[in-house]
């Protein structure tokens, strides 16, 4: 099959690999009907994190079951599945209090298990998924093709915007800012006013980002940054500031936005990998913020969330505004580096 | 009237001070009936704090209203009252939050308010009382003696305790691990008890706090500190770690230990003033524990916690072992210094 590499910084390519096959009874082989680029992906393409030897890449993807292992029960050859991005087993206690993300067996597309086996990476034709039953979240039927990009965007950026509004406890009736316009940031500003958040304070410089934060459900649209976004917050919440706000970039300078916009009382929520980022936890104590958030237990949220986006009553995918074929997946990558794009999705 | 003003590191003394009056219609006086000593009132006394110049200390009472200014409504002369560690008007936004630590108009004892007229502090024979509508709750008729040092604890440790199971997030059938057994880990212990809290294991290494642990409702108490005290939580616990975590102390070593219990998914409650506390935000983002917590709003909680007092649901007057008159006050700080005594109450 045709995989995505990544060999260093700027240098992914397309490149043969070992048809994936059942390693494990709880392994599902999945057809790649369609994958994307995410933002942490382009840690490593930016050469901020450090690539030791090349790996297969991609966590995101939805996909045909084709195959199943002998100990797989939930799933069978032909269900339309999304795989969240990392697997899971789902009945460890991590998993059973939702927090998938620290499942106890679990671990990342592109990576070892805990055997040490691989596992392949998101942006190829074929995925071996570990734990199939505990990963997968089928919709049984084949969705409709205009369908596809929302229930691709839940297996990363909709369930992690979705995790910093949890994690932050917006609440109906809320004033929610959401730091950063990236696909997660846009999901969460999604996610707040799916919520029911009165009012939504998208930060954001970028014109066709703030066209989507509105279509999103953003209310109010702030421009600036640091000192003057901060001031901008308070003058529009009274002075207070936030009921609650969504970190979703994960440098310094936007956790420290956050805090700032934090009225006493509020969370931040946080999702973005902390690059750079220190907590003041004087100022934090002294305003009673908290924070909370993590790397996002998409599992959690998918099943809840595939109903909404097959009840038409979220439309996440709108995140995607470049398609390309997956031999062009090196494009997918300069173009959202360049920030040409929002975010990519490949189509093997 | 003789009030405690701090001098210097180690030297308190009880001294003649001017009577207090009302100088504002929302101002009260009260005659301090009970009062006692914090252990954040150790900072100073252990010149962890610094001290420019003499102040008026003590910042927890309870009392009779001897005076109310003229746009008082809800006291009158006579109720008996209990005063939070901070005033705040009850009013602003922060406030009907409850976050009333938070109150823009609200200030410390013994310190300046907004207009830079000086507060009284709370170990003297009466105090100015500022906004006091805001401030103060009453008990309305004079309670049982001995009901005063529950009543008393009110004004500070136990509001914190409980602020700090709030933070925590505590829930009825939770594992809660208390960090710190001075007054406030103690009456941390009886808020998660209070809570429903299924097992609430106290880290304690003082056999009378143990006991008194016990007594608060904890049903596990762990000796070791460290990496050794992590362990044990983690046996205790399947492996899984706590679902809260309050962490009573504000060390860096304390920090740690209750970050390093915290299950997956949980919050770490935290009250004490932080010294040395540095959040390791990329662990705290792996593995998904939120902290939160601050200056806790006693005031939020005082009525709920009066009538537990009242109706005799909790005893956390338990915490003083050692009653001194207030011309002793000296010795109390003496004795807590020396962790002779878990918490001094003084009666002038």
């Amino acid at each position: 099959m045709k995989a995505t590499m990544i060999h260093a910084a700027r240098d992914v390519r397309l490149e043969d690999q070992p048809d994936p096959s059942i390693h494990k009874p709880t392994d599902a082989i999945v057809k790649v009907v369609a994958a994307c680029v995410c933002g942490s992906d382009l840690w490593f393409y930016r050469g901020d994190n450090p690539i030791k030897k090349p790996f297969p890449i991609g966590h995101e993807f939805v996909g045909i079951v084709e195959e199943v292992g002998s100990d797989v029960r939930s799933l069978r050859k032909g269900d339309f599945v999304i795989a969240p991005f990392m697997y899971s087993d789902n009945t460890c206690p991590h998993c059973l209090i939702g927090i998938q993300s620290a499942c106890s067996k679990g671990g990342f597309w592109g990576g070892p298990d805990r055997d040490g086996l691989m596992a392949d990476g998101g942006q190829g034709e074929y995925v071996r998924v570990p734990l199939a039953d505990g990963t997968l979240v089928s919709t049984r039927e084949s969705p409709d093709a205009a369908m596809i990009p929302s229930l691709l965007a839940l297996s990363d950026v909709m369930g992690t915007g979705w995790h910093a509004a949890v994690a932050a406890r917006v609440r109906e009736g809320d004033n929610v800012v959401v730091v950063g316009d990236g696909a997660v940031g846009l999901s969460g500003v999604l996610a707040a006013s799916r919520m029911g958040a009165e009012r939504v304070v998208a930060m954001s410089r970028h014109e066709a980002r703030q066209q989507l934060a509105r279509t999103f459900g953003a209310t109010d649209v702030i421009a600036e940054r640091g000192e003057a976004g901060e001031a901008a917050v308070l003058e529009l919440t009274g002075g207070v500031g936030a009921d609650a706000v969504l970190e979703c970039v994960g440098t310094g300078q936007a956790m420290n936005t956050a805090l700032a916009v934090a009225r006493p009382g509020a969370t931040v929520g946080y999702v973005g990998v902390p690059h750079g980022v220190e907590l003041p936890v004087r100022t934090m104590f002294s305003r009673n913020i908290g924070v909370a958030g993590g790397v996002a237990p998409v599992r959690q949220y998918l099943p809840a969330l595939r109903d909404d986006v097959l009840s038409g009553a979220i439309e996440p995918g709108r995140v995607f505004d470049l398609e390309l074929p997956l031999d062009q997946v090196a494009e997918g990558y300069a173009a959202m580096d360049e920030r040409r794009a929002i975010k990519t999705m490949l189509r093997p």
